[in-house]
């Protein structure tokens, strides 16, 4: 019994994406994006950044709004809780971009979200980023991602959901992968 | 010529981190910190994500108040822009992560910092999340940083203060090395 009803909508233009998907494939240089921030120190470890340009689609993209945020270690660590920490900023990009793609597949497999939510959790041990034990890596040890899904679908497509959302999410990719970073000082 | 001024101030209190640093080597089952999000779908690729507990010192740890977050994709995928994308989400974590941990050197080894600012860019090929080549990866295919600093230190301090942030740098290891990642539907 696969349910496929075309009043399904969970506000993903789907139709639009595969023409993206279409077009970028005839013209690759496209899809060549550039995504950004700035990061300016306030005052200890607080800091504001903000989100605004990228680029994409073979051109400078300027949203309609800068997207603003403040990160700061919390008080037990001496420091004034002025906003997230910046490994619960990568928490909340990681949570968010599974999110999308739930929603993004669900639209492509016609299937109703009612509700989806997740609550993640990394561990981590402090010893790393203390400099204690130099064989405790400052990162996480480990992520759990949990999924709440109420949805017009069997259990066994729901998680056919999540793990198709896993396996083209760009976040899910970025922690679970090396990236080469580099720094420089202008 | 070491310049040891003792009234420099950056607003770190390197004195409790070191603290710390003593009490957790004697008691390391207290390094042990969780940090959370939670994260709810709102619509299409747009979702809200809020950041308040943690678990560290050996308990549940409550601030007093919780950061909410939303993140969406932008117009040019046919969506609606309501908050930063996933992706940027880790670039200003990684950032403001290393933002910190400047402050936090600099203020350890007694040089006085006037401004820190932070350009981030991330390259991505779209071509990875859109299915369209196998052969590219969803994430970042690499990530550039920008420090452009103003302190009381010779250029090549500055530089010695940014290496030992990114050696000590919690999401700087997230993005540069695996991380395991596990999903689950509850």
């Amino acid at each position: 019994m696969v349910t496929t009803n075309s009043s399904v909508n969970n506000g993903v233009n789907v139709e639009a994406l595969i023409a993206a998907r279409e077009a970028l494939t005839q013209a690759p240089q496209a899809a060549q994006f550039k995504w950004r921030a700035a990061c300016e120190w306030k005052d200890g470890t607080h800091s504001h950044s903000t989100v605004e340009s990228f680029f994409g689609l073979g051109q400078e993209q300027h949203r309609k709004k800068t997207f603003a945020f403040d990160a700061d270690h919390p008080e037990v660590f001496a420091s004034e809780d002025h906003g997230a920490t910046p490994v619960e900023y990568v928490l909340v990009g990681l949570a968010s971009c599974l999110t999308a793609g739930i929603a993004a597949v669900a639209q492509h497999r016609k299937l109703q979200l009612r509700s989806v939510k997740a609550t993640i959790e990394g561990d981590m041990d402090l010893q790393g980023i203390l400099g204690i034990d130099s064989d405790v890596r400052n990162g996480f040890d480990g992520i759990r991602v949990h999924f709440s899904i109420d949805a017009d679908a069997k259990r066994e497509d729901i998680e056919a959901l999540v793990a198709q959302s896993q396996k083209r999410s760009a976040v899910f990719d970025i922690v679970t992968n090396p990236t080469n970073v580099t720094v420089k000082v202008n």
